[in-house]
């Protein structure tokens, strides 16, 4: 592994994405990616006796899928890093206690899925994992409680606010499959000010545009040189300020950028006003439709820049600004 | 870097332990390792206006000495790996917001001192960072109001409950230094199905005694080999829990043992019962009391072994046990 430019690295070895599993609610269900997902429950509870019981289940059976696909067991996975949006990270706790996993705990908010994988994939490049799992989750009615209100309030939403994807996503690290994970990049807090917990999208374009800009500088390529980058879920409002950001710096991504949150459901018909987010959209999008993709040749060489707003309730009725954090990691389909 | 055993990393050109800094608050400056800290703060509220933001204050204080010990600039730090115990672990954030230096988020709970460190070794071992940072932080009032009551209640506390710390510590790994990081270990999650979250002791021995046996059986060392074994905060429940359970597997290890809880505070003076608890319970006594120990030679070689207990309140309302979680590193003072 190298460290190229400010804060890229470059893998020597690429780790290779060996099996992916990405699991949907209902709502996701009916949106335009249904086909790509390996799993859907039409029973949001997933007969659970709580929502968050509910999303811990959600990633026990994204890391089930993934293993089963590659037919690997849990004994011969050397680390799982896991984190979701839940207090304390329990959805990961509860979903993958019983799998006897070394577990690394993470916390990027809807930026966990990028930042598990460059983990895996850094512990797998160096030698110290034979295979690493990187799994994150999300849960529309844990988060709306958590974060918002109890759905039972029947409250009204802002049209910038974002829907909570139900849905994970749980990607297998090793030493075979046909897409390589060649640099990623690890990025810093960005935080110009935005306070309102109901404009996510807003909070974190800041630093997605901060991680592509130096992701580009550090390895001199140009967003022509990718079929797609893939942002996490900046939804509507993020996407057009991305654009607006990088485009103060002469960088226009636009005709080859597609965020997570705008493709996993039909605004048009879902009424998910700015669009998708929570850690599983990105995650569930990646594991699914983009590695379905780039698995059957239609994409070979992306850039998956899963964004994250690293508040809490607390810090927000605090009157502190919502920071953001971008990672991003290049896939490429091997030779 | 090689894998040795089951679970055991082993670093080949072992990452150095730079510097290191340790912050206490006022019951922690006056117990018996006052004169380990590099600072104390009388006021609790370190001059802001909630225990939030308090703790954020801690771990940007930690950062901040760990740097200045070092002579680093903040960028010449490649990583931050912090974490906390605040929901969405915004210290962390907010505490690190001002650096700049690309974050990546754990959760380990009271672990998150080991994970953070073993996380920050593997970058520098394998030549993905220069230099990494390795932090995190707890704050009584913070961690009361969240996970327990609010302090105005005047709630009674049981006999096993332990006192969250305010403190935090950081230590900056990269090339030079006395202290080296040898070898690591990341646990898995152990549930042994204790729900008292007034006895977190109990909950994370379980952790305690699967890593520190599976250390043990990978690396071929009994513990006499070390200088001393340190727990993160077991307590006194824990600690009697920890020596039963290997007892079964016929380790004695109590004529080693230190645990940081247990250390932290004079738990005849400063009624904190079972002892300290908390992130930054581990990560002080590691930051100060021990790293200052093994740079003057009076420590050689000595397995550090954070613990977490991987809950919410939530979860713990909803009837679910608390499981743990033990990271361990072998840190050795250079020839």
């Amino acid at each position: 592994m190298k460290r190229i430019g400010k804060q890229t690295l470059e893998f020597s070895t690429p780790p290779k994405i060996e099996s992916h599993g990405a699991i949907g609610g209902k709502k996701e269900a009916e949106g335009p990616l249904s086909a790509d997902f390996d799993q859907t429950f039409q029973d949001t509870s997933l007969q659970t006796e709580s929502w968050e019981k509910a999303e811990a289940q959600l990633q026990k059976e994204a890391v089930a899928l993934a293993l089963a696909k590659a037919g690997v067991k849990p004994q011969e996975v050397d680390f799982i890093f896991a984190g979701d949006l839940l207090n304390q990270c329990i959805s990961s706790t509860f979903g993958l206690l019983d799998y006897n996993i070394p577990f690394l705990g993470q916390y990027g908010a809807c930026s966990t899925m990028a930042q598990t994988l460059l983990m895996a994939s850094v512990l797998v490049d160096c030698g110290a994992a034979n295979r690493a799992a990187a799994v994150t989750s999300s849960h529309f009615c844990s988060a709306e409680r958590q974060f918002r209100t109890p759905l039972e309030y029947g409250a009204q939403r802002t049209p910038t606010a974002q829907w909570t994807a139900t849905a994970a996503g749980c990607a297998l690290v090793g030493q075979r499959g046909a897409v390589e994970v060649r640099r990623g990049l690890a990025g810093k807090i960005v935080d110009l000010g935005v306070k309102d917990p109901a404009n996510m999208g807003a909070a974190m374009a800041p630093a997605a545009a901060d991680s592509i800009f130096q992701f580009l500088q550090d390895t001199g390529t140009k967003p022509e040189d990718y079929d797609c980058i893939y942002t996490g879920d900046l939804g509507q409002v993020g996407t057009d300020l991305l654009y607006r950001t990088l485009q103060e710096n002469s960088l226009d991504i636009s005709s080859r950028h597609q965020d997570c949150g705008l493709l996993l459901f039909d605004r048009e018909k879902q009424d998910v006003h700015a669009g998708g987010s929570g850690c599983g959209c990105s995650a569930s999008v990646l594991c699914g439709h983009i590695l379905n993709r780039m698995e059957a040749g239609g994409l070979k060489n992306i850039l998956f820049c899963a964004t994250g707003a690293l508040m809490s309730p607390t810090s927000s009725q605090q009157g502190e600004s919502i920071p953001g954090v971008c990672h991003i990691l290049q896939l490429k389909r091997g030779a």
